[in-house]
């Protein structure tokens, strides 16, 4: 999936939502813990109920590793339960040299290999160039680069200046030498949202991967403010304000209105910025 | 396993040998393809012909990933063979916001949910503290933070200024401050060894893990001439020159030779620096 049909995907589905898919046993609704996989059925009942509201989804692969060999597996079956035209992203935040990361490359987008193949893959920028562009090799995928986070270590490290500019700035502006806007995207937490307008000048016509709305605190209005773009620019995920937005039966249900009001708010983004 | 017990080892065993194992299935040798789970088979070979030569073994990931479900499930056997008294590398580079730091630590920690629990991870600091201290949380675990990598992508970020310091120094200096010498590891490439001298006046006391002697290039004599400390302080990683010294049906034994060779050159170091 290029930019253009990406933001092809947002204009038909009036958003630009990402649902995270991050399954803690613990907050399973205890009804399907019947099932031989709870955190599959899990998974499958949330993306039946949400797919026709949001363009991408992100499992973080911790959370299915922190299962073993078995949540793995679920990962497999999560991948290959999603629908054709959902934007997939492997939020495994990965970076090795060379050799490494062109196995993590084929761990995440070669299907022969692994049984999946994401569109896309969160990559950490400490290690540099060579342990970004083995994913770059394959054609047609993406990295999403770590720029600013969410969290609080994000002052740790990344808001420090580096020679004149601040490490995220230079992570920003190194990488776009390395891919162009078709295969690479940025992380920016929604809690930076006072940075967005200088980000936008470091990196315009890029997409935007936007954790930290809802649980994190982050507010979507302010980071659309300064963060959209002519084509959108900015995929905004949400993941436990949604996926457990209730640990009933209803919890799909209740996943589909809590998805559906932030696509509404989505639409009304859209539409005042001229976007569809 | 905390700083005096890994050094008991080093002395026991005279070396400070960490063997990388980093199958890639087409290196096999041909005749482990009859075998159910071929990479096990090679991994069992390689640590039932080294485990006295070496104090370290390091898995990394991206190998077993690469591989899906089975390959998963081919990490788990192999850290189930390791013997005792051997420490344990999870070469993960993992690190992401709090509670995503804590799955990734139930992942290479808990043995209750993921069949595994090896002694440490390597560990990305891109995202600060609350990133990494998930994983300190787990008493008697390590972390081994990249500080300078051995591969052309360091010089991209980890040596730029950053603020008064290199951002590899920063990294070192404020990780002092989350955890002591028991728990916390850095990760210096073998390439750097002009660096040594530098780092150890940083972290005088810590061990480092050295990947990059051998097929990358590095030395080993000019790491531990400003390398070594007190306690050793050095785990020094080597893959390639030994899993496939040899293809053929004697691979099990080049290993040896190959891991017998370096653990002598370190025998006669250790000597030398009156450690042992």
């Amino acid at each position: 999936m290029n930019i253009a049909q990406l933001f092809e995907q947002i204009q038909q589905k009036k958003s630009f939502l990402c649902i995270g898919l991050d399954p803690v046993m613990d907050k399973l609704p205890k009804h399907l813990l019947k099932y031989e996989d709870p955190v599959f059925e899990f998974n499958k009942q949330i993306i039946d109920a949400t797919h026709d509201l949001c363009v991408a989804y992100k499992p973080n692969t911790a959370f299915y590793e922190s299962r073993g060999v078995k949540g793995w597996n679920t990962l497999v079956k999560t991948w290959q339960h999603f629908p054709e035209h959902i934007f997939t992203i492997a939020d495994a935040k990965r970076g090795d040299i060379g050799n490494t990361s062109a196995m993590y490359a084929e761990a995440f987008f070669n299907c022969e290999s692994s049984d999946m193949s994401f569109d896309s893959i969160t990559v950490a920028p400490y290690m540099g160039k060579d342990s970004v562009s083995p994913f770059l090799n394959h054609p047609d995928k993406w990295v999403i680069l770590l720029a600013l986070t969410s969290n609080q270590g994000s002052e740790d490290f990344q808001v420090k200046q580096l020679e004149d500019k601040k490490l995220y700035e230079q992570v920003i502006l190194s990488s776009q030498q390395w891919a162009d806007v078709n295969q690479l995207m940025y992380v920016v937490g929604a809690t930076k949202a006072d940075e967005f307008k200088h980000i936008r000048s470091l990196a315009p016509d890029h997409f935007l991967l936007v954790p930290g709305v809802g649980a994190q605190g982050g507010s979507l209005s302010a980071v659309c403010e300064y963060g959209l773009n002519k084509h959108c620019g900015l995929l905004v995920n949400s993941a436990r304000n949604i996926i457990y937005a209730s640990n009933g039966e209803d919890f799909a249900e209740k996943a589909h209105a809590a998805a559906l009001e932030l696509q509404q708010e989505m639409e009304q983004i859209l539409k005042a910025a001229n976007l569809i």
